[in-house]
C-alpha cells in the first residue's frame, strides 16, 4: 500500500467517457410526467430549453458515453483532482480504518459544480446556443456556470435569490468576474417575477422563484436555454469523472474502497463519486454507501417517494423521488446548497432498492467535524462537504470500536472559503441545532400531486 | 515539449533540502546592525526571540540546508506545488512564449507564507518553545502561521492592525478556525500599545505598532518566540522550494526559463522563486529576472539604498536596503502585503548588483491583467500576486512584438478567495491608480538613520 498523503493522476488518466448508470439500475427509472398531460415527458417538450445531445443524454441507455476533447481540455484546468490519504485526522481519532477524500475543491469555482458547467455549456454552444440562463441560491452553481460559460466565449445571466444576493456580496462578485450577469430576483424582467412584485414589491425571492425566472427567460428567447445543475441524469452523468478517478486512484494506492459516503443536496456531487460503484454492490460485493443530509432537510430520511415538482412553483416536469413536498421551505441552514425538497430520481431509486443507506445530522456535530478536518488536515470544508465529513469521522470511530480496518472514502465537494461567516457562527456558539418537525412534513406531503408511481 | 497544462511532481520530488544563496551572493551580505550600538548583530542579541536553529540559518554560508522529514511531511500536504502552462492566456494574448506560472496558491491559507511558517514553527517546538507571536495586516502571515502552529500543537497569539481587524472579519475567522488567538492591535496587552492607546484611544493601529507588540510579548516571555513571515534570510531560505521544484518541472516539460517574474512586497515569495537561478544569471546565462512592485510604494524602483530599520517604531535592527525610510506611510491599496518600506536584504544586494530587474506597475492595469487571467485560466491572483501577473502579461506582449518564443515564469504566489471586495472595486471603476509622489519620499528618506553602508 502507497505511504502517500496525495494519490494524483496524469492529465492523460482524465476518464475518457462518462458512465451512465440507467442501464445497471436495480430497477429502472421511472419518466419524468408532463403536469399538463400526466403523460411522460417527449425530448420534444424539453426542447424549449435544453440542447438535443443534453436530452438524449437524459434517456441514453449506453453505458459509456465518450467526453469530447474540448471538455477534456478544460477539465485539465483542475482534474484529475487529488484522492488524498487523511493521514492526520486519522491518528488524531486514533482509528485503524484507512480514510480518504476526493477533493473536487480545487476547481476554481471550488466545488465539483463545473464539471457539469462545462460539459452542459459546451453541447449548447455546439447546438448554437450562446446564453445560458440558470439560478442560484448561496451562488456556487451560478458561479459554476459563469466560469464554464466564460470558457466557451458564451454569456451566462444568473438569477440569484435576492436575500442571498444582498447577504452573500462576495459569490456576486465571483460571478462577475467570470463575466456573469446576475440579477437579484424576483426581478422585473420576466412574467414570473413580475407577478411576484407586484404581489409582494419587498419579495426577498426563493430558489423556485429564481427557477421560474430563469426558465422563462430561456423558454421566451430562441437564442437562450437554460441549465440546471443538479437532479437530472445528464448532470450525475456528467459528474461521475468523480467516481471513475477515485477508483484508479484507489487500484493506484493498492486499496478499495470498503465504505463510500457523501452529502446530498441535489445528489449530483454525491452520485458523481457512488454510480461507479453501483453495479459492485449489486453484484454482492460487501461494500456500504452513504448518503448524508441534513435534519432540517430531511428528505431521504423522511420524505415519501412520490410523484413531485421539481420546482417551488410547480412548472417543471413531475420526478419520481424521495420528497418533501415542493412547498416544503427548509429553515435557514449554513449548508445552503443541501436544502432541496427533493432528490435526483437516479439517487432515490438506489435508496429505495437498498443500495445507498441515508443518513441525517444537525449542524452542530457537523461543524464540530470540519473543525476538526481543519485543524488536522488544514483544508476547510464546504458547510455542505462539511456532512460528508461527519459520515467520515462516524464510521472511522465506528472501526476504531470494532477494530476493523476498513477503507472509508468521502467526497469533498468543495472549499469553504466563501463561508467562513459560517464557522465564525459556529466557533462563537451561535448555530442552531434544528430538525424539521415531523407533523411540519406530514402537512407539505399533502399537496402532493397525485399520480401513480408504477408508470 | 509536454503538451500538458498541469506540471506535477510526485510527493517523492518534494526538494530534501533547502537551497542557500548566501556563499553564491555578488557581493556579501552587509550585516544587520544592532540599533543601540551600531556594531553588528551577535546571535545572542537575537535569542530572546528566535531559536538558536533559525539564527543559525540567518548566517550560515553552507550551500544546502537539509529540510527535516517532520517539515516535508507538512509540506505534502499541497507540495510539490503544481507548474502550469498558461495556453488560454497565450492564446488570448496571441503570444509566440510559452508562458508558465508556478501555483502557490494551492496551501490551505492560500498562498506562499507556509512554506517558512511550518518550519518556523517546527524549530521552535524542536527548541521547546510552544508558543508563538506574530503581526499581521492582511492577514495572510497570520493565517499562515496559525495553521502551521496547530499542526504542530504549538499557541500562536496574532497581533491584527486594527482596521484589518474590523475591515477582513473573514481573515481572522480563518485563523480561530485554525485555533489562533487575534488581537486587534494596538491592545492593553503590552507597554507598547497601551502607550499607543494612552495617546490616541481611537488609534486603528499600523503594522508597525502590531510588529512591536508581538517583539515585546516575545521577548518579555519565557516560553513565547516571535516569528516572521518575509525579509530574513531564513525567511527567503525556507522558500526556496518554491525555484527548486519549478526548476525540476521545467526539465519535465523539455523548457527552461529566459524570464522569471515576480512580486515583491518583503521579498519571499520572489525570493524563493528566484534564488535557485541567481547562480545561472551571474555565471552569465541569458535569463531575466523581473520584480514588480506597485507605484504607490516603489521601494525597489525608488528607494536608497542605505542602512534602515526594518520596523516603524525603530526597534528592530538595522538592515542596508532599499528603502523608502522607516515612517513611509503607504496608501491604502488593495495589495496590502506589498506595502512594506523596505525589502529583504537579500534581495537588495541582487538588485544592486544587476542581477534582478525591478519595475512598478499601478493597480488599475494590475487588475486589468488579473480579471483576464480570471477568464482564461480560471484561477482567481491576489492583489499581490497580479502584479506578477501584468509584468508576465507584458513580457508576453513583448514577445508578440518581437515574435520571440521565449517561455516565461511566473510565481502565483496566491489566490484571491478573501480579495473579492477589491475585485468589485475595480469591476465597478472606484480603483485609485496612485503613484507615490518624489518630494514625499525625499521627505521620508530624510529620516533615514546614518550608517556606513559598507561594513
Amino acid at each position: 500500500m502507497t505511504d502517500s498523503y496525495k494519490i494524483i493522476l496524469d492529465e492523460k488518466e482524465l476518464p475518457e467517457a462518462w458512465y451512465n448508470v440507467l442501464p445497471d439500475l436495480p430497477e429502472p427509472l421511472a419518466p419524468p410526467l408532463n403536469p399538463a398531460t400526466g403523460q411522460p415527458v417527449t425530448p420534444d417538450d424539453l426542447k424549449p430549453i435544453f440542447p438535443e445531445s443534453l436530452i438524449m443524454q437524459e434517456v441514453s441507455q449506453d453505458t459509456w458515453i465518450e467526453i469530447p476533447s474540448e471538455i477534456r481540455d478544460i477539465y485539465k484546468i483542475w482534474r484529475p483532482s487529488p484522492l488524498v490519504r487523511a493521514r492526520r485526522l486519522e491518528k488524531a481519532l486514533g482509528t485503524p480504518a484507512r480514510l480518504y477524500y476526493k477533493n473536487e475543491g480545487v476547481s476554481p469555482p471550488g466545488s465539483h459544480k463545473p464539471n457539469t458547467a462545462v460539459a452542459q455549456a459546451y453541447y449548447n454552444k455546439k447546438a448554437g446556443v450562446n446564453k445560458l440562463t440558470t439560478e442560484t441560491g448561496a451562488g456556487q452553481w451560478g458561479s459554476a456556470l459563469s466560469f464554464a460559460c466564460k470558457l466557451f466565449d458564451m454569456h451566462c445571466t444568473v438569477y440569484m435569490v435576492k436575500i442571498s444576493y444582498e447577504q452573500k456580496p462576495y459569490r456576486k462578485v465571483l460571478m462577475h468576474l467570470w463575466d456573469g450577469e446576475v440579477y437579484p430576483s424576483p426581478t422585473d424582467r420576466t412574467n414570473a417575477g413580475r407577478a411576484i412584485l407586484e404581489q409582494n414589491p419587498d419579495s426577498m425571492g426563493s430558489l423556485g422563484i429564481a427557477i421560474s425566472e430563469a426558465v422563462e427567460d430561456a423558454a421566451t428567447h430562441d437564442d437562450t436555454n437554460y441549465a440546471l445543475g443538479s437532479v437530472l441524469n445528464h448532470v450525475l452523468l456528467h459528474q461521475t469523472v468523480i467516481g471513475l478517478e477515485t477508483r484508479k486512484q484507489l487500484e493506484l494506492a493498492e486499496d478499495k474502497a470498503d465504505i463510500i459516503v457523501g452529502c446530498v443536496g441535489g445528489g449530483s456531487n454525491f452520485g458523481g463519486m457512488i454510480l461507479p460503484y453501483v453495479k459492485d454492490k449489486t453484484s454482492g460485493k460487501n461494500i456500504e454507501i452513504i448518503a448524508i443530509e441534513p435534519k432540517s432537510c430531511p428528505t431521504l430520511t423522511k420524505g415519501l417517494y412520490e410523484y413531485d415538482f421539481g420546482d417551488t412553483a410547480g412548472m417543471t416536469p413531475l420526478m419520481l423521488m424521495y420528497t418533501l413536498g415542493h412547498t416544503f421551505e427548509p429553515p435557514g441552514i449554513h449548508a445552503g446548497g443541501l436544502r432541496y425538497h427533493g432528490d435526483a430520481p437516479i439517487l432515490c431509486n438506489l435508496v429505495k432498492n437498498g443500495v445507498v443507506s441515508p443518513r441525517a445530522y444537525t449542524q452542530n456535530p457537523v461543524f464540530e467535524a470540519a473543525v476538526l478536518f481543519a485543524r488536522t488536515e488544514g483544508v476547510i470544508p464546504a458547510p455542505e462537504t462539511s456532512h460528508a465529513i461527519k459520515g467520515l469521522v462516524d464510521e472511522a470511530l465506528k472501526c476504531k470500536e470494532t477494530g476493523e480496518e476498513k477503507a472509508i472514502v468521502c467526497c469533498f465537494s468543495g472549499h469553504g472559503h466563501f463561508d467562513l461567516s459560517a464557522y465564525d457562527d459556529y466557533l462563537e456558539g451561535r448555530l442552531q441545532d434544528y430538525e424539521y418537525p415531523e407533523d411540519k412534513i406530514q402537512e407539505a406531503l399533502k399537496d402532493l400531486p397525485k399520480f401513480p408511481t408504477g408508470l
